[in-house]
C-alpha cells in the first residue's frame, strides 16, 4: 500500500467523508474477486498495461472459460492462454473468438498490443524440434507488444548460419536463445553481442540431455557475461521476461 | 565482421591504396594480442564502454599482474577483478593502485564509471551470509556507472522487513534478488514488481540445499514471470546483466 | 507389550485361571487377522480412535473390497480410502455405501468423525493445480474429526491474497502449505506464524521441478522455523499428522 | 497488522490524539532497528514468549556479539547461539555470562525457560555418532521450556534396545527421531506410537549416504503415517518444532 | 578352461588319439550353438545343475520362442522365463505346455528342481505392492531347489507383525528382504538374525521414493551387518542368489 | 572462409570482373537455402563426400519429405533419415525409394557409399536387448563406406563367447561397443586391443540403470585407456565417428 | 524372545521358584550394559560366537577406549576396531594390546578366530588404489575365522591378469569383488563362476566416478546372476558377509 | 592367445621338445611380473610400441618408483607418470633421470617417441585455468610421438578468437577440445571440422558446474558429430586415443 493511498483514507476519515467501519475496510479490502478456484487480480493489468495471461496446463476446459468470463466481465482487452491444445481451443471458441496457434500452443482473444518496445527482440534457436518453445517466446513477446526477429535452425553446429545474421543478432535489443541438447548457442550469442542474453533451455534431446538437464546446466555456465535462464521449456517467462527489458 | 569495414577495405584495393596480400591479411587479421596464457580483446571495451573483467579465482597473481599490465598498456582506465583474496590484492597494489573490498572480494583499478543508467538497481538479500554474493553485484553494477540500492537481510521468513522497503522495491527499473537456502525472496519480489528481476541463488546453506542446488531450483520455478536465473554464487553475472537492462 | 498385559496373564497363571500354554500363547498371539495378502491391525484403531485407512494406489478393487469387508466385520465404522479413481469407486459402491471426491481422490465409507480439535487446520495452498493434494490433506484432516479452514490459490506471487487471510492464518493451530514448483509458501507463511507448519511439496510443475524436487528442497531449507515436510504429493500423511498435533 | 491495532490508530486520529503525519508513519513504521547487516523483530519474542535464536553458522564472532549487544539493549532474557566453536563461546564470554555445550556446539546466554509443555519430547537417535544433532535438538527443546527425555544409540539394528524402552516412547507427546545411515529409526518409531514424530537426518555415514540423502529420502518415504521431515542435521528446527507442538 | 581339460586334450594328443588339428579346434570351440540373436551357454547348466533362464523383458515372443526350442534340443529339462506377460505366456503355451504365474510374472517349463538346500530360504516384504517382486524371488528360489517361507505385509510400521514371526525369520538359512519406500526392513531383519540377508528395492512409492532410489540407498546404508544389496526390483537375482547361498 | 576464396574475389575485383556490391555480396552470401524449418548445408556433403544425414525424431512426416526434396533436387545421391518408424518409412516410400530396416529405425535413400576405410569396424554388444543401437552403428558405418563386423550378445558375463572372437576383435580398426545395463564391455574390450574403442550406452536395464545412467558413468571411468563415449543410446554418432577414423 | 526362555520363566514362576515382579521384569530387562554414549549387546557374541566389532570413524579415543574396557570386563576375547588411524591405534595401545594394520587401518584386540569356514573366501581388486578397502575386507574375514586369498590389481582392462587365476577364482565358496572407477570385475568374475559374488564399490577415481557412484550403478546393474553389492568402501560389510555365507 | 602360440607348443609337445607338464604350465602362464601391489604387463608395449604409463594420483612415492625400477629392468625406454606433484617428480629425480612439467603434472623419463603420426592433433581449450589438463592431453599425444598444435584461450564467448586458427583446426587429423563451465567448445569445433574431436569435459567452474557435470553433460549431447567425450579432467586419455587415431 503506498503512501498516498493510506493518506487519502485518512483524509476522507478525518474530513468524515467515510466511517471508520470504511477507513478500516478499505484499508484491508482486496482488489481481487473470488471465483472458487482461482482470485483473479483485475489491477494487476492496469498497474501493467498487458494482457492477462492464463497458464493452461493442468486446467479444465471448465476453469479455463470460467477464469477468461471473469475477465472479459473486467474489461480485459486482450487474454493469452498458453499451453492448450487444439481441442480445448475449440471448446473456447464455442463462447470466446480466440486466435489459436498449435506450434507454440497459445491461444489469444482479442487483438495484439501495438510496438511499445524500444527495439527488437531477437530469437535465436537450434533446431527444429526447438521451434514449439521458440514461438511460445515470439508470440508471447509480440502480444506484449514488441517487434520479434525469428532466427531458427542456427545451431553452434553450422556456425556459418548463424554468422550469417550477424546484423540482426547485433542490433538486438533483447536476445532469446532457446536450445535443447548441448544448450551453446546461449555462449556464442552471448559472445557476440552486448545487449542482454535470456536462455531458455528445452527438453529436446535424449540420453544424457535428461529432459533438458544438460542445457540448462550448459546455460548456468555459460562463459558469456549478460546470460541469464529461465526454466526448461519456459518460452513463455522469456518472452515476457524480454518484453519487460525491451520496454524499459 | 560489419559490411562497412569489409566495404573500406574492398574501396582501398579499388583505389590502389592498399596490395591485395594487405586486403587478405586485413581481412583475417584478429584485434587482439597474444600473451601466451590470455589473448585479450582490447576491441571488446571500446565497443561497449565498460571497464575490463578479470575473473581472479584460478588465475596466479602472475598472470593478473601480467594481464593488467597489458590492459594499462592499452589504455584502459577502469579495471575490475573478481574473486581474489586480500594477499592478491597486496602483492598487485605493489604495482598498481587498487581498491579492494574484502566483503566481495572485488579489486577495483581506476575509478568507477559515472552513473549512465536509467533508474536504480535493487539489491535485496535473504540473509546476513549472502552479503557477499550481493555485493560483488552491487559493486559490479556500481563500477559499471548505475545507481544501486542495497536492501539485505530481508528474507522472507520475515516479511514485514521486506514490505517495510516496498517503495525502494517497487521504484526500481530492475532487482537483483540474492539467496541461499530455499530462495524464496526471488519469488515474493517478482510478484511484487514489473520490472525484470536477476535472482541469484547463493551456496548458503547446509544438508538439502546441497550446496545451492536448492535456491538454484527454486528460483527456476518462481511462479512470478520476470524472473530469471544466474548460476549460484555468481553475483557478478547478475551485477553485469543488470546494468545491461538499466543503460538500455 | 504393556506391564499391565504381562502381568495379567503371569496373575491368571499362578491363579490357574489359565494354563502354561494359553499363556505361553497369549503372550505371542498377535492381534491381527490372516486374509493373505493384508494383515490388518484391528487393535490399533481402538487405540487411536481413529478411521481406518486404506492407501489403494497400487492396490486391486478385489484387493481393497477384501479389506473393507474384514474391517467392517471387525465393527469399522469409518473407512478412508486413498487414491482411488471413481471407476474403483463405483465397484465399492455396489457392495458398500461409499462417499467419493473426485477432487481428492478419496472414498470414505461411514460418517466423518465430529470434531475432537483444540482448534483450526489451515490449508493454504499455490495455486489451482495444487488443489487435488491440498484437497486429499483437507478431507482426511476433517474424516479424522478437525476443523478445517482452506485458503487456496494464494501462491507468493501474489503476496496480497495471502495477507488478505492473515486473521485466518495466524487463527490456525497448525497449517498444512501445499505448493509445488519454487515452494516458497511455506516460508513466507512460517514466518507469519508460531504455530507448527506442515509442508507438502507438489509434483505440480514442468521441466527444472523435477517432479516436485524442486519444491521438496525448497521446503526443507526453509528459513523460517517450525516447518516440517512430507513427502512430494502426500496430502493424506499432511491431514493425518495435522490431526494428531491439532488433537493433543 | 491485526484489524485492532489499525482501528486504534483510527481511533485516534478522530480523536486529534495523533495528528495525520504521525497515523501514516505509525501505520508504516517497522519493529525493527537497523544495525546494518541484521535487523532484529524485537516484537517478534513478545508475540511468542520464546528465546531469541542466533544461528551462528557463517557470521563472524564480531557480528554475533553485535546482535547480541541489540538483543540485550532490548531486554532479552534468554539467547540461544546455535552452531558455534568453542572458540567462539569464549570470544562472546569476555563481554557476556555464556554457558557452552560443545556437544550441541550450542550457547546460551541467561536461564532456560521453566517447563510449559504439555508433555515429554523424546529424542530418539540410532548411533553415537548421531549425538551432536540430537543434542541440538534436546537443548532447543529444554531452551524452550519443554521436558526432554533422550533415548540414544538405540538403532533399529539392535531392535531389543529401542524395545526396552517402549514405555517412555509411547508416553511422549510428541517424538524427535534422529538418525543417519538409513534413518529407519523415523518408521519403526512411527509404526509404534500415536503421536507426531518429527524425524532428523543427519550426515552421518560415508559412501551411498551422500551426506545425509539416503536417510532424508528414507524418512521422507516413511511408511508411518504421522512422521514429518526437517532439513539434514537441523536439530534445532526439530527441537523448535517439537516445542510448538508440546505446547499447543 | 581347467587343467584336467587342457591336460585331456594334451594326452590325447600325445597318444595320437587325436591330430595336433583337432586339438587346437578343441582348444578354441565354444561350447555355445549361434542362432543369430542369441547364443545360449549349453554347459553353464551342467556345470551348476540348474534350470536355465531367460529374461523375458525386451524380447520379442518370437524370440523367446527360439530360445526355447534350442534349450529343449539340448535336453534342458526346466526352464524359466522372467518378466513376461499373459499374452506371452499364451504364445508359449501354444507350442510348450507352461506353467504362468501372472503375479510374479514367471512362466516356467518343466518340473521345479527337488529341494537341494540346506535349509529355508525367508521372504520378507513390506508391503502389498511389494508382492510382484516378493514373488519373483521366491518362485526363483523355489525352481532351483529351495524351501521357502513366505512372510509378506510386515512392514515396519507395524512392528508386531514382524516380531510375531520371530521363529521362522530367526530359524532361517538366508532372508530375502523385499521393499519400496523407505525400505527400512532390511535394517530390522538385519538386526535380527546372524544369517545373510539379501535386500531388495523396490520402485513400489511415489514421490521422493524415486522409483526405487530412496530404498536402494537405505538397504546400501544399513546399520545391520550382514546386508547386501541388489537391483531395485530384481526378485530374481536375489533369489538365485540366495539359492546359491543356500546351496554352498 | 579459405583464403583462396577470399583472394579469388579480391582478384575478380581488381580485374573489374565483378563489381564491389557483388563482391561484398559474395563475401556474406551463405551456402544454405532457407526452406523455412530446416535450413541445408549443401556444401558440407561436396565437402565429406558423405551421404546426408536426417535426424528423424521430432519431426513431422511432412518436414522429412520436404527436406528429402530439396536434397534430391540439390543432386544428393544417398540420404541417411535415422530414428523413424515403420509408418513414417511407408509414407515416405510414397514419393521416394526407400530401403527400411526396423530393427536400426534407419531409412536410406539411394545405395551404399562403396568401402573407402583402411580396415574393419567391429560392433561388439552385450545383449539381444542392444541390438536396435547396436544396428544403428552398424548400418551407418556400413552408409557411410566402411567394413563392419557384428559381435553380438557376448556380454562379459559370459567371456568365453566374447574371447572366441578374440582374432576378429584384435583385427578391427575402430570398435564400437555397445552395451547397456553395467556397460562393462568396454573396459573388457578396450584392455584386449589397441584400437580406438568407441562406447555406446544404452538405456537397456531397468531400476538402477536410470535410463543408461549407470552404463554411461561406467564407460566413462574405464580403467582400460583408449576409450571414449558417446551419449546413450547414440548408434548413429558412434558410426558416424568409427567412420571418420577407419577414413583418416 | 524365543519360546523356550518364555516358558522357562512361566515355569518357574508356577513352580514358585521366582516371583511375579521377578518374571515381569525378567521378561523386559535388557541384555545390556549403559555406558552413556553407547549401549553394548553383550549376548549378541554369545549367540554368534564372532568377535566384536567397534566402528571407529566419528568416535573419539576416549569412546573407543571406553567401549573397549566394558567389553573386556565382559570377557570378549578378541575385539575388531575399524577404520581408526595410526594415531589412535597407538592411544590404544597405552592401555590393550593391539596389532594395528595401517592399509586396512583395522586394529585388532586378541588372536584371530580359528578357522571355521567351508571353503576359502577369494577377494579380487581392479588397481593398487582399491587395497585399503580389499583389505579391510580380507582381514575382517580372516578374524572372523576365514581362509583368505588375495587376488590384487587383476583389474578388467587387463583381462590375462584375472585369467591367470581362474583356478583360484573357480574354487571359491565366496568371492569378494572390490572396484572403483567402472566395477566391471564383479560381472566379469560372477560371469565365471557359481558362487555368490558380494560387490566392493570403492570411491577411487575421479570426474564422472562420482566418489564411488560409477562403480556402485555398475555392480548393481551387474548382468551376471548372483551378484549382490554393499555400500561403497564398505569392506567391512563384505567380510563380514562372506565370512556368513562360508560358514553356512 | 593366438592360434600360432597354441599350435608351437602342441608342435613341441609332439616332437618331445617339451614335457606334458611343461606344456600345461605354458598354456597358462601369464606374461608378467608380480611385485605385490602392481603386476607390470611387459608384453603390452612390445604389442603397442608406446611409452609405459603409471597412473600417479593414489600411489605412494615408494610404489611409483618399485614400478619404475621393474619397469627399467624389463628395458622400456620412456616412461610417463601421470597426476604427480612437484615433491614426488623431485624424491623419484634422487634415483632417476625425470623431467617434469607442474603445469601438466607429468613426469617423464627417457625421451619422447618420434613423430609416427599421419597428421596434427591439435588441442583447443575455452580458458586459461582449464591450461592443466589441455597440457596433460598435449605432452601425452608428444609422447606417444604425434606433431601437437595448441589453441588455448579460445572460448566460444570470444568466437573471432577461434575463428582467427581456422586453418589450423581445418587441417587437424584429430582434435582435442578442452573446457569446464559449458563445454561449449566441443560443439562449435565439431561443426567446423570433418575429423573426429575428442572432447574432455575440465571440473573449472563453480556452482552449478557441479565439478565439471555440465561440461560432460553438454559435450555428450554435441549436436555436431564426430564428438566422441572422455572423463571429466582425463587429459591423458583423450591424447592416449588421439594418438591412437592419429597413427591409424
Amino acid at each position: 500500500m503506498g503512501d498516498q493511498f493510506i493518506e487519502d483514507i485518512l483524509n476522507k476519515l478525518q474530513n468524515g467523508e467515510i466511517t471508520r467501519e470504511k477507513a478500516l475496510l478499505k484499508l484491508k479490502k482486496q482488489p481481487f474477486e473470488d471465483i472458487g478456484f482461482a482470485k483473479i487480480d483485475h489491477h494487476r493489468k492496469l498497474r501493467q498495461g498487458y494482457p492477462e495471461v492464463i497458464y493452461g496446463a493442468g486446467k479444465t476446459v471448465e476453469q479455463i472459460i470460467e477464469i477468461i468470463s471473469v475477465m472479459i466481465n473486467n474489461q480485459e482487452k486482450v487474454i493469452l492462454i498458453t499451453r492448450i491444445g487444439q481441442e480445448v481451443a475449440d471448446q473456447i471458441r464455442e463462447k470466446y473468438q480466440i486466435q489459436y496457434d498449435p506450434m507454440s500452443r497459445i491461444g489469444i482473444i482479442g487483438a495484439f498490443q501495438s510496438n511499445r518496445g524500444h527495439g527488437s527482440i531477437v530469437v535465436v534457436s537450434g533446431g527444429t524440434s526447438d521451434m514449439p518453445v521458440a514461438e511460445e517466446a515470439a508470440i508471447t513477446a509480440e502480444a506484449f507488444g514488441n517487434h520479434v526477429i525469428r532466427l531458427y535452425d542456427v545451431g553452434v553446429a553450422g556456425l556459418h548460419r548463424l554468422l550469417a545474421h550477424l546484423d540482426e543478432i547485433m542490433s538486438a535489443k533483447v536476445i532469446i536463445a532457446v536450445a535443447g541438447m548441448e544448450g551453446a548457442i546461449a555462449s556464442v550469442v552471448g559472445g557476440l553481442v552486448d545487449c542482454p542474453v535470456i536462455a531458455v533451455p528445452t527438453s529436446v534431446g535424449y540420453g544424457a540431455s535428461f529432459n533438458g538437464l544438460a542445457a540448462l546446466l550448459s546455460m548456468l555456465n555459460s562463459c558469456a557475461s549478460g546470460v541469464c535462464v529461465v526454466n526448461i521449456d519456459n518460452g513463455f517467462g522469456a518472452g515476457y521476461t524480454a518484453s519487460m527489458i525491451n520496454q524499459r
